[in-house]
């Protein structure tokens, strides 16, 4: 584990929730003890660290987007039906759906306080997170209005990824950087470079959900495929063989044979390529943002995760 | 409509919701719409002219609040599988459950971002609103408890209210009156008003439920004791008569039969008078604390409330 992840993983263990009543906090505890990757409050750590070395002072900015994106997974897996993450029962099938709904409302609200802690722009922080918060559930909205639409288009898709994921990693980022120390200007450069990561980051993800080796990616192969869900991939292909040769490989009802064939179409037609070339795109776009931020600190530790997120295998 | 009703009203208008993603801020402007009688930021907004003549400064922290009790209301509905509210359809049975669970985080945020906008005491204020949001979500999950347990006390009860409704009138009150320009030893008092006030309207919502008029109440009389809520009443009669013949007065299956029943027990043992009096008691507790808040402006909008909340009849 990085000196990072246990420093988030020791300010989640001191967050000391209550412990009344037991149906709020309990499944708190639970959730954010399952683990992570700790991506976010991560890249906050580091993105303080470019500017000033005294990283640790950003642990509670850290840990409020770190409640904030479990407070969002909470939600989610109410809405997606999700009974597993992380090969663990999620909240509301561990517990229910009303406790599921409400403590994902308590862990935001938590979110908040622990942004205000030793926070040098307090109300520059609350105004970011604000709209970052509304972004991310405009998101959510977008991916949830998209399963019932057949005409959605790459600039949509990337839009809905843009708020749903990306905004999450530039508020991060950018909020690391102000408590570091940064002018508006720099910090600035910080959220765009977060930008551009987090779009190739979901853009690997969707690769690998259809491309990646079940083992290390930890969840089964084709779940997009199998869903039907509206992807950088699947609206490629239908933009490639029209909509109802499309709607005929979606129809296919054996799931092993869908999963095949949808693969297959995808590689026929090049996507799989064209989707790394995207994600080389993007990866090369936050490069050249992480060029221009004028620092006396290393940016190997951010240069090392961005490449890791976009060339990631998990 | 009162000055202050149709100035919130007027304030919701202007809060101009985005119109896209449509499915997220339709539903918040229907239910913003649908009314309610606005007593919250009603409060704050006279907190602040019982300090300062130029209440109409607050109306982004009255908007907040409300804002925030809506919030509260549209994920309530959802966990009390509530299908009607005020006479039309809740946002989770008029859209569907994920839309309203959205909707309603959409909202909180929009709640806090309403709370900054020409704050006197901004990081004050968002601090008493994080700690008043945990306590009515403490409040909810301990209502939710209770619905399992045969043992819950009068006290514990009365912390449940506290929590879930009173605190919230309290926070109003106060923030109304730090904007408008009262110390921290003045505010105080009008949160501490806010916690009797709270308390003793609740009693009163209970009194009514089991009591009061169906017209004029707007809603089914008997729903509490048809639902084996846990009330004042209901905890008191318990006690009173044995847990044994208080379930065989529960069991009763003809619905008519057992809110009769129940009704003419709380009667034969005095606890129509005996909830009067507790709600009369907090009547008097808060009085006492107002009596006590040293202004030059009046106080009679805010006593005339009060008493209005107390000896309601709806």
């Amino acid at each position: 584990m990085s000196d990072y992840a246990s420093f988030i993983k020791d300010g989640l263990t001191k967050l000391s929730l209550p412990s009344e009543p037991k149906n709020l906090y309990d499944p708190l505890r639970y959730f954010l003890n399952i683990g992570g990757k700790r991506t976010r409050p991560t890249l906050l750590l580091m993105a303080h660290k470019t500017i000033d070395s005294n990283w640790q002072e950003s642990i509670n900015q850290a840990l409020a987007i770190e409640l904030f994106h479990n407070f969002t997974l909470i939600h989610d897996d109410i809405m997606d039906n999700a009974f597993v993450r992380r090969g663990v029962p999620t909240v509301h099938e561990k517990w229910n759906r009303d406790i599921a709904i409400l403590s994902g409302d308590v862990l935001m609200v938590k979110a908040y306080q622990s942004l205000l802690k030793n926070a040098k722009s307090p109300i520059d922080f609350i105004e970011l997170f604000n709209q970052t918060a509304i972004e991310v559930c405009d998101g959510q909205q977008m991916d949830m209005d998209f399963e019932d639409r057949e005409d959605v288009t790459i600039p949509q898709y990337m839009e809905m990824i843009r708020l749903k994921t990306a905004v999450l990693l530039a508020c991060a980022l950018k909020i690391g950087a102000l408590n570091g120390g940064a002018d508006n200007h720099m910090a600035q450069h910080f959220y765009d470079f977060g930008i551009y990561l987090g779009l190739g980051f979901q853009l690997q993800d969707d690769y690998l959900d259809s491309f990646g080796d079940e083992a290390s990616f930890g969840k089964q192969i084709g779940g997009d495929i199998l869903n039907d869900k509206k992807t950088f991939l699947s609206i490629k292909l239908r933009d490639k063989i029209g909509l109802n040769a499309f709607n005929d490989l979606c129809g296919i009802d054996n799931e092993d044979e869908k999963i095949s064939a949808v693969k297959s179409a995808y590689i026929g037609h090049g996507l799989d390529q064209a989707i790394i070339e995207e994600v080389n795109r993007y990866h090369e776009k936050s490069l050249s943002i992480l060029n221009k931020i004028e620092t006396n600190h290393p940016k190997d530790e951010l240069l090392a995760l961005s490449s890791k997120l976009m060339i990631r295998t998990n």
